[in-house]
């Protein structure tokens, strides 16, 4: 079995210079301490600690290999997204970053699958982006969940979307840009509370708004963070859907209608929840995600999966089968036999 | 067994003019059109079209025979709370609509039992209304889960909730004054997604800065809706406390330490939420609540917990043993048997 793990980021290097190209003042880079740590920075100001497994494909491969991860499929970090920025030079900087992601994949071509970012801000360059990155080698497309006020049911994200269908590239929506206040900006709340319910909103929106329906059945999929806190309150919604006429107004199922229509990964850290996920979604929808090499990811990855009552056909499913299927990775799959693996 | 709804709305008939007492031009009131239909209104806008059971006890009982219920604990609705209005005029308000619920359930006094509402906004008028409304037959209060920017864990509200243990009445926490923009405006996502996330946020709130350390322990704290996204997301909350001292810094407990001090209802809609629920909460922890008459409410109360799999032990207590104890209702326990129950 190879074990894929979908929801991974990476910080490329990239220096207070390059970070130019994308804002004047308060680009996106990473500061390296040589010591195996860092810091993801935001011009002057410092983000998040981070290790060196963010930014060295060695490391990380080598904390790949210590847990039984095969495979990761990468992207980059909300912080990078740049949606906000002028889009000629947001366009740049996401060739500039594919093209990071591109190089640190190529350290390990047999275990690392790249994901682009793209200047969504503008439809027609995001098109342009993703194209070109398909044909670079990236698999997809590393998508934040909203841009200012337009959801993901917006015209012009419906459009890109159905564009990446078109590309055959799979598309990770990751919730980002959390309203933030005095009510959230401690113990990370904004990430507990934010970032789930900005994927709860994101889905409930595709479906009631009718953009499922307009939306290319081909298009691949995946929200990240179980589906943030939609599986659980599906049951509210559907419920909503039913009985009031303003919910249901422009969609033509309730929302547990479209569950065939996307993807989710596994990032829920606990078994119950992961139960929940899978009796919702299908064990042919949930997908390996751990949010690696962040501590708000699985600390051992896979082992939620592993140590739960899922079936073994269902755990492959999890572990790894579904992501060769949508993220097209059968030359990758069988092809390779961790030492880890062969221990267990 | 005696069937306990512990999440029901009432909005009292309240004339225009009564809502002057609020606020002179956009008070809350109820417009009855007499035919069985009614609009709450605010001001001059029109909130919500709703049904006779909202404000007539009668209808009310009746349609709770039909349905098996025994007894409802009934709340006002959110927003009748008044928390942005000057302390006397919302103090004088809160007494008159804490008498309108007395009266309400002075109609049917086996079958209804009321909690008050507070002048939130300030600490000394809070506590003086509760311990007022305790005196006149309310069996404990109705709280939105914030007031403006101070949640349920500032120390102003804390020392409310402390009182309110001392008073020995119970808090129904709901959630409200839900962020709105352009992308919940539509399809009742600020219900779907921002009450979910409100509840959510103020019970990590309540664990993560160490306020249900300083909180009495015989607090009888309810949260609406199934807590929220809470329980699905509990491992996430946890997992990031464990592994980020920014979590952890002001919590002795990660969150799922703090799970004996507070109750949840059991409005979810989906009976694998409910398992999820009973399964992190405890069958003890889980009252059933519907948001009966709102159309977004249970629409056969009880259907989900009678229809789980749960033994008949936990239905029991999730029914109506849970609302028994902790809003001492044991004067209505077992006192009457409905036509409907014996009909089964």
């Amino acid at each position: 079995m190879t074990v894929i793990d979908v929801h991974a980021h990476v910080f490329p290097r990239i220096s207070r210079a390059d970070a130019r190209v994308l804002r004047d003042q308060d680009g996106p880079w990473l500061r390296d301490h040589g010591d195996g740590t860092g810091m993801m920075m935001a011009g002057d100001t410092e983000y998040r600690p981070v290790t060196q497994a963010l930014w060295d494909p060695a490391v990380r491969v080598a904390e790949m290999d210590a847990v039984g991860v095969d495979v990761q499929v990468v992207s980059s970090t909300p912080l990078m997204f740049g949606y906000d920025a002028d889009v000629a030079r947001a366009a740049e900087w996401c060739d500039l970053v594919n093209q990071r992601m591109l190089e640190h994949c190529a350290a390990a071509p047999d275990r690392l699958v790249p994901l682009c970012q793209v200047p969504l801000q503008d439809t027609e360059a995001a098109c342009e982006a993703v194209s070109k990155a398909v044909r670079a080698g990236h698999k997809g497309v590393h998508l934040g969940n909203h841009v200012g006020p337009r959801d993901l049911d917006h015209g012009a994200v419906v459009e890109f979307l159905a564009h990446c269908a078109h590309e055959g590239a799979a598309v990770l929506v990751h919730p980002w840009d959390m309203a933030a206040d005095s009510r959230t900006d401690q113990y990370m709340l904004a990430w507990l509370v934010g970032m789930t319910a900005e994927t709860h909103l994101s889905i409930l929106r595709l479906a009631l708004s009718g953009a499922f329906e307009r939306l290319p059945r081909d298009l691949k999929l995946v929200f990240a963070h179980g589906g943030g806190a939609f599986p659980y309150l599906l049951g509210r919604a559907d419920n909503a859907w039913h009985r009031r006429d303003i919910v249901r107004k422009d969609s033509a199922l309730p929302p547990s209608g479209y569950l065939d229509r996307f993807h989710v990964d596994s990032a829920v850290f606990d078994e119950r929840s992961l139960r929940l996920l899978v009796e919702v979604m299908g064990a042919d929808r949930v997908l390996l995600g751990t949010d690696y090499p962040f501590p708000l990811g699985e600390a051992e990855p896979g082992a939620l999966i592993r140590s739960s009552a899922l079936s073994a056909t269902d755990q492959a499913l999890l572990l790894g089968a579904n992501a060769v299927r949508l993220f097209g990775l059968e030359h990758l799959a069988g092809t390779r036999t961790l030492p880890s693996e062969v221990s267990r």
